[in-house]
């Protein structure tokens, strides 16, 4: 089957429209027509190969919904018709333990949604910036949201489960009090989560100017990390802070806001590191820091459930695919509330 | 009640004998007559005024081991003749949380062995290299060992709980494989304490010629972690990783041995940092970098009574207390097997 997606051939390339190949469904595959796609900053990094090792032509998108088209024979848990989502794994070895927990995305042997190792043609996956996908049944998620729900449902599909899991794993809820560093669109996400599991949320966040919003998101307090002062009164008093900021920056500055045996997750990478935190820092209060990766399966399916039944989406801004290229440029200037989302229908027009 | 100490009178200035005084047992303190102290990497980095702040003049020394020689009128838990060990603690706040749990090593009162204000004279605490000390009840542990092993217990009271917290915190025991980085006062001791918890024991060593004798104290398995080859034998195996050394090195050689969900708990400080650890190397298992700080007083009661039931103490290596600076150029050249105690009954000899 060939269909048309936006993707680069080269790292110093736009992104254009180009033809590509989706396999027939086997037995356990669903295909699916692809209605939204979320823009991640990690699309941008693979495809400008800001990371080691994107292979071209490289086509990004991870936050996938759409509508079944076909199912394979042996596939009973969706039907043609139903609306579902594809996140950021679309394969594993299916027989480790960490498949075996259901925690797909710490397999060695998981395949992402692009860039990724395949049999099917050109040899690596490609993403959902494109009209339609094949996927194992196992890594198709249900979406329960209504319909007119369907764009700000995708950007769930890596947002809202990187920093669910990490909510999740540390134990966020009532009695709890947790951080949410960065308000992009990952820690809009966080944000929104936190409250609703129950937590007292803070977001921190080096720009005044998004006191307003923050507070609007669910947050309970918001605290300008540049404010030496307003950090400081948060001293020792957090369970849990999810860090969603992958620029370089200084580490103690949050982790000395850790109470004892306290945990910062840090879900995003920088392409250069951290300045190196202080040892002491972490030994003084038993404090960790740990990292988290995405989620599993079933966890994603659990937090899409937990969003629909909650009325909790992401907040996006829609574009046409042949505005991918301007909206990299304002996301880089942290020029969008919170995530955007490509209307697939804009394809080919 | 004046007694003979050995102390620095500056940061560059060596250690001698010299007249402290210690104050009268009140109604809840120990009186202590001290018979042997063990020499711990902290003394020497403290004595020379290597960490921010020492106080002088200093005496070292939280390794102390001896027998009650009087006690106050609410003393219940100690009596006269009693052996007795005090470890890093002589006082904390006694009312927060981490006092109420046990863990006063955490409590931001703590007052440590030496170099920590209190109302006696000189106004800040002095250690245990010195002939007594008088500490209130709570912070004074019962030693069931036999009484000729008195010395070699010492280095319990530090580099044992030091281990020890850290191993039982993550869960150390049978079906666990845990690497104990560093073959020195601190590893020597947790090689053997893991061991006894019934861990798989992994040591790691920069020297082959440790090999033998890691195996003799425990070790199931010696990596010489400057060899690639043995280090990527170990990747992603561990559950825990216990990492003693205080000296800046690379942090994610040892990270990415960890499983899934593995934690490399640090529990030495340098006085420069690590090189940055590689965030992905977090992210990508869910791992975690911790710390952690000795132990609290019931988990060293649990600790002493554990290697009294199983028969452990330190190798030691006994010392003069006129040979204290010539101890401290040995244990900096890493020459000492692997502890050294001092004789309190050489001093004013």
């Amino acid at each position: 089957m060939t269909i048309l997606a936006y993707g680069a051939s080269a790292a110093d390339r736009p992104l254009e429209e180009m033809a590509i190949t989706r396999r027939q469904p086997g037995p356990h595959d669903v295909q699916i027509e692809i209605v939204f796609c979320g823009i991640c900053h990690s699309d941008l990094h693979q495809v400008r190969s800001e990371w080691a090792g994107t292979i071209y032509p490289c086509v990004p998108g991870h936050e996938i919904v759409g509508r079944v088209a076909a199912v394979g024979g042996h596939v009973t848990a969706h039907k043609v018709g139903d609306l579902v989502g594809v996140g950021c794994i679309v394969d594993s070895c299916q027989h480790c333990p960490d498949c075996g927990e259901g925690l797909e995305n710490y397999c060695d042997g998981m395949v992402g949604t692009y860039n990724s190792p395949t049999p099917d043609a050109p040899g690596h996956t490609l993403g959902g910036y494109s009209q339609a996908i094949v996927v194992h049944e196992r890594y198709v998620l249900k979406i329960t949201h209504p319909e007119d729900q369907l764009a700000a449902v995708a950007p769930l599909l890596c947002a809202g489960i990187t920093t669910w899991s990490p909510l999740r794993h540390w134990g966020t809820g009532p009695g709890k009090k947790v951080g949410i560093v960065g308000i992009g669109g990952l820690g809009h996400m966080g944000v929104k989560l936190a409250h609703a599991l129950g937590a007292h949320v803070v977001a921190f966040t080096t720009s005044p100017d998004k006191i307003a919003d923050a507070k609007a998101l669910g947050a309970h307090e918001v605290v300008v990390s540049r404010s030496a002062e307003e950090m400081a009164a948060h001293a020792q008093s957090f369970d849990l802070i999810v860090n969603t900021v992958a620029a370089p920056h200084d580490l103690d500055a949050f982790l000395v806001l850790l109470k004892r045996d306290g945990t910062m997750a840090l879900v995003g990478a920088p392409a250069t590191p951290h300045p190196s935190p202080n040892v002491f820092n972490l030994i003084m209060k038993r404090r960790s820091l740990a990292g988290s990766m995405i989620g599993g399966i079933p966890e994603t399916q659990e937090m899409l459930d937990f969003c629909a039944e909650h009325g909790i989406t992401a907040d996006i801004e829609m574009i046409r695919a042949d505005e991918i290229e301007a909206a990299y440029e304002r996301m880089l200037a942290g020029d969008v509330k919170y995530r955007f989302v490509m209307d697939i229908a804009t394809m080919g027009a």
